[in-house]
């Protein structure tokens, strides 16, 4: 599989990512099975068409059912809103083709299962986009762990910090609707950090939660639109029926403890996607706002001169970094995408099944529901009963 | 009041620290009332003789009863161990001495309530020794919040990080002996991150931890000591009694959110105590280890210039900052027990209850224990029922 | 204007570059004028077909004069060598085409100045190819300046630090060989700085400067390439003949000093640009290895929360940002390029002279041969009498 | 030696400072002969006499002609304002006492060396006050190219940077007066660069500098202090006699190149005085307002993990630490006086000259006065023709 054709669903904050990433992934990984940007789907016609000629999409169309349902089509890379992830699933596996889908999966465990099950009966080729794995900071986190050079894990630590709605005034978009959204900040920020759990530590088994809505009501938008929005802060005002914040503690299998917080509602920071580790010979700290660069400590340095060291990732010693520019040089955010596309078209090209794929996006739905379960619940819930 | 005769009981960490404050707060803070080193009190009267040279008191005792009933005393400061606190307390405030104790305030929530009742019985000031209040920069935290230019308070999030027990082999001292420290890194680092919370948000009403010991056992320590120990990785082994690491969240009255943790297994952090508060208009992060800074965030700063500013709280217009050295020359750990007694002196001299007091010790305990219900009995616990 | 026809002279590192800036350009630009990547050049048959077919030309060829002449060509850009940028411009300004030129402009000021006449004869633009200007955290301190929020300028001082060449045994690339590349650190590292300077305060009357070449013999490589280079430390050796650090101190005309060092031999530093600007009002400091970042800093902030804050330049304040992703996600070191081709087809579309163009090539030059000057004589020589 | 009999002249910021730190140094370092403090002196009766009391000398006196000539004084510790270091330095060597004088030695060179041969002469201990040697971070960097960690030194970097009379209505303080201060930023900053690059690299031999008075004229205050004063802005106005910033290139006699700047006119920075020294094995990195933290680099770390790590000079491992508190609990500017004085007490204890000394005074001073040459002469001076 040299070359894979793909019909995209979606062509907003998410769309335009992965069209970015498939318009520079040949460039700069000329090895890698080639995307061809075939058709981008939409319901609104004309801005879809423009998304087609802007990103550099073949066509448009306004019907992912079509677009599903074509000869021509490899894969379906889902990253339309999160309510409508299983329904494009279901019809792109029945019909034989490979599935890029967004996180969060799915609104709920049970539909994110059922989009694995209908995956693995298809046999087709499925991958769930965490793209923060593939910053190359996170690479060498997992590298270093893998190595046994953090030695036994004790602690992980995360936050997802932004501030994007913290005015209350900030309209009521669709990411603050349960029914299109699913969750808040715990569906969209948290399910990154407990990926990112997922990867570098390995599976909780129990979590406890607390969640917190700080505005109530906002101004209903007059426009929706992604991450922005066009509205008066004298509009009608709608019900926030997300959480505006959520944390919860962990217990991982292997004995470490977890702490975990996404929240929007952090002055002054943008996106502070940070863990740290601390193992029994070393720690490592990430803030993907310094997204190039490593925080990482070693016990066993010389007595006079331990300290954290702070590495920069764009070394050829690094992940991905060769294909880039010379040390030092960074990179950005869109770039953690391209990684994720090339690992994509590297597990077609290689008839594996990429990673993360849907069975992290069901695990990963598995610990979200946990965590609301305990919250609804106020007491702790084993993830193994979920 | 413008001397203040002391007798203090214990020489080791503390008992220096304390011993420091005294001897240099007159040069520094010429117009509060001077603190009189009359006497030390320790076991060991060797040691307590050489403490009493170095560090500059008058006399050395072996016997505390005997210190507490002098005349010549105002002041008893207890910085012993931990389970000797109550009984010291207790003789000292029934001689009618003012009461300055170092936290945790007693082994157990009711032993503290005992005290505090204890003091106010006899009329007498008391004070706790919650030292890292007393960094100018936390005293500008405060300030800002109390001045409402962080506006409402959302999240407040704390770690205290330290490493100093990693290796297994390191020897089981004192702190990690439930029965004369009462808790490990709860009580020992917690303690302080919940005392900061208080201070900064307000009090908790509901809390859920959870608690680990990761290495539970250790060689016998041939000498103990403060925070250093002798001892040989062949040594009989113990158990350790006490929390390597406890976490917790909590609710607050005020409708903010907190997370806390405290570690002792948190490899390249010597003493990362540091904090984050979110507010409605702003943002506040310290760190101890870089206890001269604090970074303030204000949301309605110009959009083109919004971010963290690292303010070197070293100006005039900074707490204690005058009585030091010209801005941007930095003070340190012990400069927090300076301004601590300064506190303890003025209310002195002032006829009123230095802050913190026992009230404060009696709050953090009640806090320290519910996490500790909260992790026994696996749920949330009400501070109110405590 | 609405397409830009370019023929592009060079393949390699910059080549790459460039490439990059015209592929990504319509999809985040949609509005600027179109760049059509028509024919890529350079002598090394096989390696410019590799480089037309991986980075998206339409047509590859080893003879540039051929390429020059072309009716179906409006801009050349000239990215080989720096011993080749003057004959190229030339022949491409004689027929008529718009000229990128990337830094250095020339290997001398009398040649950088005959290649700006050229363009200015043939009535063409030019553009040269200082990137770092085009960073949003660098157009912020311009904001800032330009705005008078930094007052008067007192200071500027600036470094740009490299680690590439510290190994004795890094071979004798093409950048070691004075007749190809003019200079060593001083042109490759230390015209940036200058051009930097130049932007943000203005033009410079005096410098005085000292140079070394640390290690003066290398290996002889096998092959040679851009910035990497496979060699034997066993090889024969040849003579370094450019400096491996430069630096100077200058005058600036509105009475600012200026410090500027360029070396490869800072062990830490893989690419550290960086500047700080103090001011009479306030400051700024950038370092290219946290690109997206600008720590400001104003006097006239309230008594108790002055410090410099860091402005993460990703808010639709800040320029170009809102073609990007939302607020906190960051940009990489291949934007800078995108956006100086941005400023060169919003310049063709608006029939005017792009921003930095030859007379900045040719002022950067004066400044870097008045530099030199004064190495060779050991004392101050003045910009005007270059 | 073990007890050393103290007399001082000066009682203002220095002279706080150095009382403070015989204050507590025989409480830290236990087993170093103990200074006694004996007599303060200074020219105003009253505030000398409040000194006396407030920073604990048993007697005050306003005739320092007496102070020198008395029996019972072992030490005079010379902290006047810097016209009068040599009257008082010839007349106490004279009497022969032990010497204590702070930076700088002298106005002029051949003044510092009058000082040296009066001091040899006399046989008695001298040393010059440059206190930054003594902070456990710098004791690192030296303890790192001792030991040859870092390699051949290629570069050292230094900047000491505030902005205390970047106000033009700042009065005109003594400091700003050539006649009592000798030079402005140059003499009271520089010269703690330049003892700092002595001290790590090694001399220098030959310097190029250039300077500039920004504000040249400014308010006559109405009571001069320290480094604070009171005064209108609508105050006569008096000449500014001495450089705002300076600024200067040095050659190093090991080969390693140097860049030195200070200034009292960067906003944003009180105290930043900070280097850095790239070697060939590696990299460190100092800035005072962040003292104890040194920034190490180490170019054969590992490919993967190789970054500036920030060592927390607080550790066992690290000079002073085990006299103060656990690792991570930091200390401040005070600290480096009191170290200091630590090395003038075992000097005498051990009957060797204390470092740095006069021999240092006077090698700061050279390069001091062939910077201001170079300035004047607009030319690079050899130190050796100083």
């Amino acid at each position: 599989m040299e070359q894979v054709r793909i019909g995209m669903i979606g062509y907003k904050f998410m769309g335009k990512a992965h069209s970015h990433a498939y318009r520079d992934l040949p460039m700069f990984f000329p090895d890698t099975a080639k995307p061809v940007m075939k058709v981008i789907g939409g319901r609104n016609g004309e801005a879809v068409r423009r998304a087609a000629a802007q990103f550099g999409w073949e066509e448009a169309s306004t019907d992912w059912r079509e677009i599903v349902l074509r000869d021509d089509i490899d894969l379906i890379d889902i990253n339309a809103p999160s309510d409508a992830h299983k329904e494009i699933a279901l019809a792109a596996a029945k019909a034989g083709k490979h599935l890029f889908c967004e996180k969060p999966l799915a609104l709920s465990l049970g539909d994110a299962r059922e989009m694995l099950q209908a995956a693995e009966e298809a046999g087709v080729k499925h991958m769930v986009g965490f793209n923060y794995r593939f910053a190359p900071a996170v690479r060498l986190a997992k590298k270093l762990i893998e190595d046994g050079r953090l030695g036994r894990v004790y602690h992980f630590r995360a936050v997802f910090l932004q501030d994007w709605i913290l005015d209350p005034d900030f309209p009521l978009v669709w990411r603050l609707d349960k029914r299109v959204a699913g969750s808040g900040a715990h569906g969209d920020l948290g399910a990154h950090l407990i990926d990112m759990a997922r990867y570098l530590v390995g599976e909780m088994t129990e979590v406890v939660g607390m969640s917190e809505t700080f505005v109530k009501e906002r101004p209903m938008p007059s426009e929706m639109t992604g991450l922005s929005a066009q509205g008066s802060k004298d509009a009608p005002k709608g019900e926030v029926t997300v959480d505006d914040a959520t944390l919860f503690l962990a217990r991982f299998a292997n004995g470490a403890l977890g702490s975990f917080e996404a929240t929007r509602f952090a002055a002054g920071h943008r996106c502070t996607n940070g863990f740290e580790i601390n193992g029994s010979l070393g720690s490592v700290k990430f803030d993907f706002e310094r997204m190039n660069e490593l925080q990482v400590y070693f016990k066993d340095d010389p007595a006079d001169v331990q300290g954290f060291r702070r590495v920069l990732a764009t070394d050829p010693a690094h992940a991905y970094s060769e294909a880039w520019w010379p040390p030092g040089h960074t990179i950005g955010y869109e770039h953690t995408f391209i990684h994720e596309m090339v690992e994509m078209m590297q597990a077609l090209q290689e008839n594996r099944q990429p990673v993360p794929n849907f069975h992290d996006g069901v695990s990963c739905q598995a610990v979200l529901e946990a965590v609301e379960r305990s919250i609804d619940e106020k007491r702790w819930i084993s993830i193994a009963d979920m």
